[in-house]
């Protein structure tokens, strides 16, 4: 049984919760124990338990502060979803947003077994929020 | 090179374009040889020329007049892109409408080689337009 749309949602929240709120064990605990992270897509996948820690680390020790608000509805087919997000980072004095497509695989549980964000940083623009 | 995000963006057009004015040959025209399409995700992949034209003709014959209208900017990424678009189908005297994001790769000349569409069929819902 693919995960539910119900299960995908939850999910999602919880990443978005954790990625928020800087909750490393919260955002590990979300993902199955050989999945694969590649964010943003063109960069190297990170994999398993140890490289998505060590992505997160590298992630968190540029941007300790981001927040990640859904701009819509995740679109859910056979235990996949892509889903919009934007990000805001707090760099210094000042914000930076950019807008992300994340394309997300589950297990049945509705674990992440595997992410791939779509974004250039060259999108990144001034943020007044 | 991976195509840049014009070219990507022109492709992304042309595919609307050629969908919502059911051009078989525009549309083919857009992938390259070996492309595969799995629309929606969780449905059989179409693979090469003349799969992609046997899902045409089963996706017109079923639903002859779709319109496609882009409802986001395309997140772009190392030569793959994910983009937002609302499909209207026409039915007898109804219209219904489903919102879908397409994640797409293509070659270094901007043709499709992989599209996978994330819509669920029970999110389709009469439309007012």
């Amino acid at each position: 049984m693919a995960a539910t749309a119900e299960q995908i949602n939850a999910t999602i929240d919880g990443y978005v919760a954790a990625f928020t709120a800087g909750d490393r064990a919260a955002y590990l605990a979300l993902f199955t124990a050989d999945a694969t992270v590649e964010d943003p897509v063109g960069s190297d996948v990170a994999v398993g338990a140890d490289g998505i820690a060590a992505f997160w680390d590298g992630v968190r020790a540029m941007t300790p502060d981001v927040q990640l608000q859904r701009t819509g509805d995740a679109r859910v087919a056979a235990g996949e979803a892509a889903w919009p997000v934007r990000a805001i980072a707090t760099l210094g004095d000042m914000k930076l947003a950019v807008d992300i497509i994340d394309v997300m695989a589950f297990d049945d549980e509705g674990r992440i077994s595997s992410l791939r964000a779509f974004w250039d940083p060259a999108n990144m623009a001034p943020y007044e929020g």
